[in-house]
C-alpha cells in the first residue's frame, strides 16, 4: 500500500468557477450560445453578448427581449476585449479564423476563454451537468465519450433522492442559524472560516 | 409551461479545466496544499512549488522527493509571479496579509487564483470530487454544507458499477479505433469535429 495517494494523470481540474457578478463577453448568438447563455445566468453572470441580430437563435433572442443580457448588434472587433472589466470570453461562431484571432487576443491579455468546437482554444470544457437547486454536480470523460457523460448523468439523477436539493438548502439555513444562536458552539478558527464564508463547497 | 429553459441563479460555473502542461504556482506546502498538488498532478500540471523546507508536510516533501514538482525553498517573493509562463496561482499558507498581497498582484496581472480559505480571493472553488480513470464528477452544493457534498458523492460512488472507468476507456478506444477503419462513417461535419477532438467532454 502506498503511504500517500498515487497520481493517475490525464484528468482535467475540476472547478466552480465563480462568475457571480463578473462580466463575461459572449461573441455569437447561435444554439451553442443559448447553452453558454443559460449556463452564466444560471451562475449569475452578467453578459455582454455581440451578435449581428440576424445571427440570434429564437431563446438567445429570447434572453435579450428579457433584458438579461446586455446586446451589441454587430459582429466582433479587437476593441471589444479592452474592458477591463471583462473577466472571460466564450466564442459560438462559425467562423474558424475570427475564433482563433479572439483565442490569440485573450491569451495575449490573458483572460480566460472557450472557443467552442476548438478544444486547444479553450482553457476549460463544460462536462455533463445535473442542478437540483444549491447541489451541482458535473460528469466529465476526458473526451472518451459525451454519450457516455449522459448516461452517468442520467444514473445519478436517477440515484439521487428527488428532494435532495431541498435538503441541501435547509441543512445551509440550519448552519446560519446555528451561527447566530450559538456563536459559542463553534469548533475553533479552522471551523470558523466555514461559518464566516459558508460557500467554500 | 415556459418556452425557453428557466433561470434558477445562485450556481457556481462548473468547469473542467485544462491545465495539462500549464505551469501552477503553488504558494505553501502544508496538508491543504498536499490536496492541491494531488489534483493537479492528477490533471498532468506542471507545478512550482515555493515554501520553506520546514512548513512542508509529509506528502508534500515525497512529492518534492518524486521530482514531481520544481521547488523553491523560501517564502513568496512578488517578482515570482513575472514568469509569464504562470498560468493559475494557489495559496495555501497562514498569512492572511500575504495571502491578500498575492491576491491583489494576481488580479493586477489578470492571473486567475485561488487564495485557500478566503472565498471573496478565489476564482475558483474546489467541490467534494469521485474519480474512477477517465471518469470525473465533481459535487458541489454553493455553500450550503461541504459535508452534503460528501454525502452525495458517497451516494454517487455507491451507484455507479465498480467498472464504470473501464467501461467509458472502451468506448473512447472504440470511437477512435472507428475513425480508423470507417472514417466515411462519419456524420458530417459537426460529428467530425468530436472526432478530430476528442477531448470536448
Amino acid at each position: 500500500m502506498a503511504k500517500f495517494p498515487e497520481i493517475e494523470g490525464g484528468g482535467s481540474l475540476m472547478l466552480a468557477w465563480q462568475i457571480r457578478n463578473k462580466l463575461v463577453l459572449m461573441v455569437g448568438g447561435g444554439e451553442v450560445a443559448a447553452g453558454r447563455i443559460l449556463n452564466l445566468l444560471n451562475s449569475d453572470a452578467k453578459i455582454r453578448l455581440i451578435s449581428p441580430r440576424d445571427g440570434l437563435n429564437d431563446e438567445v433572442a429570447h434572453r435579450v427581449e428579457q433584458g438579461l443580457v446586455e446586446y451589441i448588434d454587430r459582429t466582433f472587433e479587437p476593441s471589444d476585449l479592452d474592458d477591463p472589466a471583462i473577466a472571460m470570453v466564450m466564442t459560438a461562431i462559425d467562423d474558424p479564423e475570427a475564433s482563433t484571432m479572439i483565442w490569440k487576443l485573450c491569451k495575449e491579455k490573458r483572460i480566460v476563454a472557450n472557443i467552442a468546437d476548438v478544444p486547444p482554444e479553450c482553457d476549460f470544457y463544460f462536462g455533463s451537468q445535473y442542478r437540483d437547486g444549491p447541489l451541482q454536480i458535473m460528469v466529465s470523460t476526458s473526451g472518451n465519450g459525451p454519450r457516455m457523460a449522459n448516461i452517468v448523468r442520467r444514473r445519478i439523477a436517477a440515484s439521487l433522492p428527488p428532494n435532495m436539493g431541498e435538503a441541501i438548502k435547509k441543512v445551509g439555513a440550519l448552519r446560519k442559524k446555528l451561527r447566530v444562536v450559538a456563536p459559542g458552539n463553534e469548533e475553533g478558527p479552522k471551523r470558523m472560516k466555514w461559518y464566516v464564508y459558508p460557500s467554500l463547497c
